[in-house]
């Protein structure tokens, strides 16, 4: 058997390689490559992601795995080996049921797609993008034919980022989220308003750029092991275990974009950090699923990040750097301003209490497509009526209500629920951690960010892609995802700053 | 014919995007990678390497170039077809000959050998680095034998730089010049010297870049099909024809680093953005010959960046950029400065004037070693005595003399002649320009490179490697590779600074 798994792990190895190479491009592209460069790069990139997918989809590789899943069933199921075979023929299942020439449909419709998707929004004409909508619908649906027949056709969506966990549990956890966030943000809106106008000043970028490392270094972020890019989009990216980037944004004008933004990727950053070396050059040397990776980035970005504790130890730090644009600003206001709840059309800019029911809104019309519930050219008006339901606003055009996300024109159908389960989990691993250590808001106010970090290496960060993410979760908060702990924060949060 | 071209086309398209994933791969290396990033990245590029190897050396493609070959008989032997072919056929050949077990074992001997060495180098300690150098010459004539045999042995070694040059050509070349040059630098070393503490003053790093970046844009560098990087070695990378990086390096104590760096880099650069987009993802995608490429790099490092016409243009500038440092210097004692003869035990080091003495003293030494007709452990003597010789100094140490370059311990011999033959072809271009177009110097003086920069990409760049470069220079000069438009540029240009 140990000779069957090495001759495994030299094939899945090069493949790492390859994808380290395909990522280090893909940054590139982001965040240095000139315009003349896109052709080639494309080339590169598409040519590279051939030779992977063949030397994963290779004969060789099945037959391997095959004799090695047989063998595995000798092995303790929590061991590495045992779970190295599951996870890897898992994805090889995936990678072959589908058929090459559908793969090469769906990324010419894709392309079209996408192009027309962003026609559509830049002129705020939804008819654009409706028939290459209905290709995209389609192709989902003949997507799932290839897999075995689940409780729900959205479920094998869902399975390509949450692996293991059902439409049905989504929406049960959903249905109680919703009715306690439409709820809340109701009683926020009877309240004062809060003003944020202070984050609404000139801060120069340098110095905006030396106080966001200064915090992600206190938060742990390995420099060593790390390096930080300058790119329209932040995004984090992993080319191995000790080689895991992120990047940033600036906006002079508005606080928030370059500091929550790079804490968020520190975030993503910090796991891909601290998953264990056993899995370098595996296909589980990244994050259990889209969720729990998300989980990671909003913990820091805002159960850290947004937090009172961390600003009593910051805000004076913040004020030292920005004298003439926070010297007279009281830490209560600055607290209250980046923490202000305001319904808005637009999910990236939404806050803490309104994100997630752009998500449920969101998944809702996904099953519905997907189930041929609704009509797709009667979509606009579904999008606003149910923003006005849940929100209490209506957009204004389809440029900011149906067409804002690029996400269906890609056919990323199953994608967006693990926005809203991130913030779940991120809620669900913090309230055990402060049962464990009820210290830790005195230890933030230290800025001293240790334990949290280390709790969260040894009980996620370090199994990589060991456990499927309900099967994660469970091991550390003995349940598995549920909403009452983000409910529970969100509740007292908010009304702290609001006096609900 | 057609589709058998095709198919070659397609199959050189893969592996140009594979060379161009492992050149984003090193060019991040070099300019972005943390520490903690090698060992992946040294894994991620071994990958790739090997990858590339196959595919270029599978018995399909070798079927296809000899179908190719005989059927290229017919062609019209300038035509982009019967070229692509030829030269394609030339690195087969080339890359078929030597066994896959000869080349891991040059690589391993060259990784302990390059270690060693640079303990050697450390330590002044040539001993250390005798027993590896000894492998690696071993290795070296082992090379030899897989390629037909040669009018003499370095012949085969000369020919992965100089495609079609040979030994006894460049021995006749530098026979000539290394006369001319060591008397002209015992008839300097007999005038008053020239002071060059003007350029050993501070020079802030981003004034510096400043001025690097408005000199490199007036020669023509594109930027939108480039970027510029900062790595502790400057270089040059091209990932196709619009994607051409350089990269600096800043000393802010010494003026000559950053600027005459960049400008030789920005030569490079010229060269690769300007190569034909008939080539592109093809093996001819790149310059001649190392010696021609070189070429292009001091022709804009030397030839225009060390001329008085530029800094007759470019001195008020750096004046207002500097005033403290520069304000009160004069152009005449400025440019003085930057032309300054000096023999040096240090070859990167070197003037215009001393540079190719350093080389034609490898070229003498790497033939002897091939031959076996210096005892290896001789070598630093033999190379103190030759410093003696030509340039009238004697290296205080082994670190300063034999240890000096990384060269041998990678196993590149052959390589070093290529810097002074680039020296050679620069002047030669150069003083055949100046016949057409007299009025170059005054188009200099007034920032207008234009001229210049188009007749080298139409008679250089565009042809990538259609032409070996002895073909390549006698096309543009009615002249093969010639010491002597070199040995009258140094003589004109020295007489006037030293008053000879």
């Amino acid at each position: 058997m140990q000779e069957k798994l090495d001759q495994l792990k030299l094939i899945l190895g090069e493949i790492a390689d390859l994808n380290h190479a395909s990522s280090v491009l893909s940054w590139d592209q982001q965040v240095n490559m000139p315009p003349g460069g896109a052709e080639a790069r494309g080339q590169a990139l598409a040519t590279l992601g051939t030779i992977t997918h063949k030397k994963f989809t290779s004969p060789e590789t099945g037959k391997l795995l095959d004799e090695l899943k047989r063998e595995a069933e000798n092995l303790d199921t929590d061991s590495p080996e045992y779970r190295l075979i599951k996870v890897t023929a898992r994805d090889f299942d995936k990678s072959t049921r589908v058929p090459a020439e559908f793969v090469a449909e769906s990324a010419q419709v894709a392309t079209m797609a996408n192009q027309a998707w962003a026609e559509a929004r830049k002129n705020n004409d939804f008819g654009h993008f409706l028939p290459h909508l209905e290709k995209v619908i389609d192709l989902t649906r003949r997507y799932v034919t290839f897999f075995p027949p689940a409780a729900h056709p959205y479920d094998t969506m869902l399975d390509d980022y949450e692996p293991g966990m059902t439409t049905a549990e989504v929406q049960s956890i959903f249905s109680t989220l919703r009715t306690e966030q439409v709820a809340l943000i109701k009683a926020i809106a009877e309240r004062p308003q809060v003003d944020d106008s202070c984050l609404r000043q000139h801060f120069p970028e340098q110095a905006q750029l030396k106080f966001g490392e200064e915090v992600i270094t206190a938060f742990g972020y390995d420099w060593k092991r790390g390096h930080q890019g300058k790119a329209p989009h932040p995004f984090c990216t992993s080319f191995g275990i000790d080689d895991v980037r992120i990047t940033t944004r600036v906006d002079e004008n508005f606080f928030n974009t370059m500091l929550f933004g790079t804490m968020h990727e520190t975030g993503h950053a910090l796991y891909d950090q601290g998953i264990g070396h056993t899995w370098e050059r595996t296909p589980l040397a990244s994050g259990a699923s889209t969720a729990i990776h998300e989980s990671q980035s909003r913990l820091w970005e805002n159960l850290v990040g947004r937090s009172l504790p961390f600003w009593q130890k910051y805000f004076p730090r913040l004020q030292e750097i920005f004298p003439q644009q926070l010297g007279a600003t009281g830490l209560d206001t600055f607290y209250k301003a980046i923490n202000k709840v305001q319904p808005s059309y637009i999910r990236v800019e939404a806050d803490e209490a309104t994100y997630s029911l752009h998500i449920m809104l969101r998944l809702e019309l996904e099953i519905a497509m997907l189930e041929g519930k609704i009509e797709l050219k009667d979509l606009p008006q579904i999008w606003n009526a149910k923003m006005d339901e849940y929100l209490g606003v209506t957009p204004p055009n389809d440029a900011q209500g149906v067409l804002q996300d690029i996400h269906w024109s890609w056919g990323l159908f199953g994608y967006f629920p693990t926005y809203a389960l991130g913030n779940l989990v991120s809620a669900q691993l913090w309230e055990k951690f402060l049962t464990l250590n009820p210290e830790l808001p005195d230890q933030i106010r230290q800025g001293d960010f240790s334990s949290l970090l280390s709790w969260l290496r040894v009980k996620i960060h370090q199994y990589g892609r060991k456990y499927e993410p309900q099967e994660l979760v469970e091991r550390v908060t003995k349940s598995r995802i549920t909403p009452e702990p983000y409910i529970r924060y969100l509740k007292t949060k908010y009304s702290e700053i609001y006096g609900l």
